[in-house]
């Protein structure tokens, strides 16, 4: 009451003053928090971004004596307009590109395809298995959203204890997996939202197929539309003459807008902000100043690491929204007491780790704008939010020793079992040098099998070489030394 | 109609995101423009700004039928809670501290005593000037808002002009002077508020005094209170080690809750984030690796030249509000006709330039959450704007001629006319170097009359040079080189 009464007098004219101070001083905590524990080898910073968010949602919980455990509601415009966008901007900045695109099939398989299944494998198993467990009141298109919120993996975990530069195949592998997977996600929760259940019948999986390739295509063609036009204003303009600001702001602003006009016209905005990104840092990255070259690469790593541990820190606080649980368990009590172990089944079935894209989903399915009063509803967020938490801590615990076990010598002998032996090569060479890279290639080629598939990407790679260093660079500009 | 439909489509779960789309272009737009004209004399950033958005807000006019004007409505919490906190952090952490406090006094003058003499003068001149022009409906309460208004100058357009490194001590003044208005504004604002205007006496003036002196000291203690813990974390825990994402992401965030904290607390926000600014640049800032000076140093300029540009091109777009004009000419029209000149003069009396603090503090008197519906306050709201826009234009406009005209060389030169030779020294020594600075300051205490009373300064400058050196630099860190 006390705490409630203060809340309320400080806050003053402006409510959300409270929990904004608290929000940023407690990922102050975690910034100091998570440096402090850098050289521990099981816990890495979404952990300890979780953790804190849990014990912060104890401290509030019994400061305001059992009233509300999250400060600022879960807002998924919040999530997809202002977390979102940076995270996978910066993830298309900073990406190898060479890498990249010579897996671009290997990742495409896992990302589209994968999801693809696991969306259908999830549906049809909690379609045969929900019933079972007395856990139903759910209709087709909710059964649909459940295969496509828990079919969004999330990297970021991964990718905090992967090193592009010690492990740069498996990192782009996994990464890229990771977001072409998480772009395939959100196109496919959509098309499913817009989907009249009424009439279900083959032509429909041939729809969403169609939705899918159409609204791929046209994502990523404008974001490379927006990464060029920027690169040719700031290579027209030279606005480093001037201001070195100029130039950043425009960076920025371009790369949100990009994002945000692909949200206006309904495409994937998480794929368009992730090309424009990959275009922005091949062209536009180097017609600015020095300056301003060192700014935008930390500014972009910053926004996208302050975003990350927001989430994740507000994931461990909705942990202990006592509203939902009550009504998850006012619901479990009508039924057997044995569905919270069966409902486990279903966490450790759901697998491997799920991130903050699931939880915006399910809010966005379950939710009307945070708030939910049903208890069907309530139930399937608190599920979300469960097995995020789950396979975050499990996983992003075992993750980091795995990743020693595996690769004692921080090479690149990834779980795919690829390439055994050329990482190493890989390591010691500067990455985008041709004479090298084209050795590895060859290497690696005979090396393994597999590594066929990837001998017409290659070829595919240098014509792209040629008509890069014809037509693009003279026009978009783009790096001068050996690429 | 149909412009007006196809937002509503194009918006579809969000709202928010047209708005946000229509005006990061309209931002991008501005930046570019902006650039072009930089080596133009006549017009500055501002100015671009607000035309642009006046463009802007016909269009929208025009497409939307003479519906609306603005797309998104001002927000007197996006004004206080974003975009004003990094335009005054970034002025302490830019700010030539040395120039600063060597002027202390002086600005401190300019600052608070001109502010008390400007509240006065403006309140009692409505208060006289309002009835006679017909134009009553005002509580004792919204004379004293309107003086504390109109009291608060912008320099923001003024600097925009003037150099730091061309014009030192011109620029320190300025701005300084600046800080201290808007800080002193707010805070007799926030006074004027909390007033009890039943029992206006004597005392009320030396509680109004009084409650400044307390708001003022507990202000700039919080702001310095930050910065040093910042600076001491920095120094103690060396981020820089694993990486320099988190020493940016660090200092941006303390800086942000240094400002939210003492709104938190009804402190002046606008006093204590720029002291924090002061102290991270002079401690801070040197603790940290060499990539994240250069970052931070451009990411607080640039969020700053953002939010500024942001808040101009609203007042160009707001100076279409129908709504608003709509309901000062009902009023006019019922009474005299002439009142729309005897308005004018209001204007030119109004004086220089006022800027986006003014139009922040009226929407916060006159509105509830920027919406009104009554004449009166509508009135106030739109000539707010008018003396906004007309001073920013003209003042604006001849600010740069003036200052070409006056500093012939580029020298310091200044209106104020004090000193007139020591500039062009100033101009070539390094400003932070130690004996030149000396000679500079026994030149200047032999050259004006009014220089005396820097000479005191200059003996406390040196005392806290030597308390620096001994217990504050160990422990908090700062720069190695001469200053």
């Amino acid at each position: 009451m006390a705490f409630n009464e203060l809340v309320r007098n400080l806050g003053g004219d402006h409510p959300q003053v409270v929990p904004i101070t608290v929000l940023v001083a407690i990922l102050c905590l975690c910034l100091v928090i998570g440096h402090l524990l850098e050289e521990n080898r099981w816990v890495n910073e979404s952990i300890t971004a979780i953790l804190v968010g849990c014990l912060s949602g104890i401290l509030i919980l019994l400061g305001s004596k059992g009233k509300s455990s999250h400060i600022l509601r879960f807002n998924e415009e919040l999530f997809f307009m202002y977390l979102l966008p940076p995270i996978i901007f910066n993830a298309g900045f900073q990406v190898k590109k060479k890498q990249f695109f010579q897996n671009f099939f290997t990742i495409m398989l896992f990302g589209v395809v994968g999801v693809f299944i696991s969306v259908f494998v999830i549906t049809a198993g909690s379609w045969w298995l929900f019933p079972k467990l007395s856990f139903d009141g759910l209709t087709v298109r909710d059964y649909l959203a459940i295969g496509t919120i828990f079919s969004s993996t999330d990297t970021v975990c991964t990718l905090q204890v992967l090193h592009q530069d010690e492990t740069p195949l498996l990192y782009s592998l996994v990464f890229g997996e990771g977001v072409v997977n998480d772009a395939t996600s959100v196109v496919l929760f959509n098309a499913v939202q817009k989907l009249d259940v009424s009439r279900l019948d083959s032509q429909t999986a041939l729809h969403i197929i169609g939705d899918f390739c159409y609204l791929f295509s046209t994502s990523t063609a404008l974001g490379i539309a927006t990464g060029l036009l920027t690169s040719y204003f700031l290579k027209t303009l030279y606005f480093g003459r001037h201001s070195s600001v100029r130039e950043i702001a425009l960076m920025v602003l371009m790369a949100y807008l990009s994002y945000m006009l692909a949200e206006l016209l309904e495409l994937s905005g998480i794929l368009t902000v992730f090309f424009c990104g990959i275009l922005m840092s091949h062209y536009a990255w180097h017609n600015v100043t020095e300056h301003s070259r060192v700014t935008t690469r930390h500014v972009f790593s910053m926004m996208s690491f302050v975003a990350e541990t927001f989430i994740f820190l507000y994931v461990g606080m909705d942990a202990l929204d006592l509203e939902k649980w009550k009504m998850s368990t006012l619901r479990r009590a009508d039924r057997l007491s044995s569905i919270t172990f069966k409902h486990q089944v279903i966490i450790w079935w759901a697998g491997l780790m799920r991130g903050a894209v699931s939880i915006a989903l399910a809010f966005k399915q379950f939710t009307h704008s945070g708030v939910t009063w049903d208890g069907v509803n309530a139930t399937m967020i608190t599920n979300t939010n469960i097995v995020v938490l789950f396979t975050t801590l499990v996983f992003g615990f075992l993750t980091k020793p795995l990743i020693r076990h595996l690769l004692p010598h921080g090479g690149a002998n990834n779980r795919l079992s690829r390439e055994p032996t050329i990482s190493k090569d890989d390591q010691t060479l500067p990455l985008l040098s041709t004479q090298e890279s084209a050795t590895t290639n060859l290497l690696r080629a005979k090396d393994s099998l597999s590594m066929l598939i990837e001998r017409p990407v290659h070829t595919i790679h240098s014509y792209w070489r040629k008509f890069d260093d014809t037509y693009m660079r003279p026009i978009f500009g783009g790096s001068n030394s050996n690429r």
